[in-house]
């Protein structure tokens, strides 16, 4: 008999916390965040994702409730004995950057990210910013992959560009910052900056610069994508791995891959992020339908054309 | 008998100078610049424009000759017995603001711009950025003005703001960049700031990002160009100037102002703004051709479509 295992489409490996943010909108504590559950979330809206990441005992049943009422699969969220990742971070006025208070990584300072039999034949990989040792582990531990996406941060370009330099040259795409693009190419002007982290490996390259939108590289073709204004931001945090998430599950529900679908992707993915920004946590992202996300693409579409 | 007086369509006030221009592609001295050198030979690609502004007798007449074969009228143009304006800068790698090595007004020192009878007549004008009491002269002296877009810097927001204010009331748009919107405003989100601006008067707002771009405010809309990405830059100085001469010859060509036409004139003014960081003073702006200018627009399109 053959028994036929229902795959993920898309695994996505990083972090699960606890966020305690303060913007000029407000303070929250113990909001449900991590690289994970933001890009999940995101990708929800269009297809099935499976986590891998390490949560503590303080990790109550409703949250895995809550994840799998939006079709995450969780199996692979491994608890361990011990508190929650947790982060603190404050905003500024200007909103562009996080100013950490505190983190305490508790249990996720073990994290081994292993890849369960139900997850290893997904397609696509979210690869969020983890160290990139455990980065390498993973993309070996899946067989069947046709598009990995990595992101990462200036800590680990500065502590183990090496190994991050390995994981880089195995990946499909990258997700950078324009300053952490700037950093690692060691070139100023970005459109260079893209050629030259494409020469390291991924076909894709995507460089984020936050309010002003995201430059594609793909493969000899590039593509600007304004990110849409919002005069109503009240946490920045997950706007990244919003895209990401949004990106992925774009490309991974319409499973052809190329210049086309990821512009098209790009411009999914700026979209719910720009949802996520307009509330705490995930409180906005949670809600969002395909027909809002749509109705904003074609708002974002007038205020380009010309 | 009836003397038809044939008036310039666009009528461009600001600085005639010698730049001494520093970047990490070379170092160039007695370069021909200023604000209505950069936006009158930007106009000229689409329509002919008169400048007003005082040259010292060290001006010679090729100068003038050379303006004269781009169709620019320079009986505007008066000259004052001591130096041309010299402006000294240095661009650094990032390439994105001037550090002034020196400034020597000398004539410009005394300008005071006056509006002939040839000039008066005109139905767009473009106030560059000099003292706010010199453009709310300017502006006294036209007769016929359908568009003014007036441009301003810092130094004038905190040293005569009032009278700065004043003509904003009376211009139809300012050119601003994005800290400077932010400091006149006094707001940091920039939608926020853009509308904030309107409401001191022009019905239309043009907040400047460099290579980010430009936001638009028109009436109840707005709307968003990136910059044509260059990865050529070797000289910065009057991007801002190439852009309004650009964008205002494009609508003094087109005659008819509404939204539709000022997404474009942007768009327009972009693309030769483009053109003009590739080489150094107006090397590259000088041989431009409106071909070229229409293939960059057709080729800018691909790069945001999707």
């Amino acid at each position: 008999m053959f028994i036929y295992i229902l795959s993920m489409e898309l695994i996505i490996v990083g972090s699960v916390a606890f966020d305690s943010i303060q913007s000029p909108y407000g303070k929250k504590e113990k909001l449900l965040g991590g690289s994970a559950v933001y890009s999940s979330i995101a990708a929800s809206i269009l297809s099935k994702s499976g986590i891998v990441g390490v949560v503590g005992d303080d990790f109550d049943k409703k949250y895995y409730a809550f994840l799998n009422s939006k079709k995450i699969n969780t199996s692979g969220l491994m608890q361990a004995n011990g508190k929650t990742f947790n982060w603190g971070g404050r905003y500024e006025e200007e909103m562009s950057e996080a100013y950490t208070l505190h983190t305490h990584l508790n249990v996720f300072e073990e994290f081994n990210p292993k890849i369960n039999m139900e997850y290893r034949n997904a397609e696509f990989l979210f690869l969020a910013n983890i160290d990139p040792i455990l980065q390498l582990s993973v993309l070996k531990q899946m067989k069947n992959l046709k598009f990995s996406l990595l992101d990462t941060m200036n800590f680990w370009i500065e502590t183990k560009k090496e190994q991050l330099l390995e994981v880089i040259k195995k990946v499909t795409a990258i997700s950078i910052n324009d300053t952490e693009a700037r950093q690692l190419s060691g070139e100023w002007n970005l459109i260079k900056a893209g050629l030259i982290l494409q020469k390291m490996g991924p076909e894709l390259v995507l460089i984020k610069k936050g309010e002003n939108g995201t430059i594609i590289f793909y493969r000899n073709n590039y593509f600007i994508a304004p990110a849409y204004p919002t005069t109503n931001t009240k946490d920045p945090t997950g706007a990244g791995d919003s895209f990401a998430g949004g990106f992925l599950s774009y490309l991974a529900k319409n499973k052809t891959i190329n210049f086309g679908s990821i512009k098209k992707a790009t411009v999914w993915g700026n979209m719910i992020a720009s949802f996520t920004v307009e509330g705490f946590g995930v409180e906005k992202l949670e809600q969002l339908t395909k027909k809002d996300v749509e109705k904003k693409i074609e708002e974002f579409k007038k205020l380009i054309s010309f």
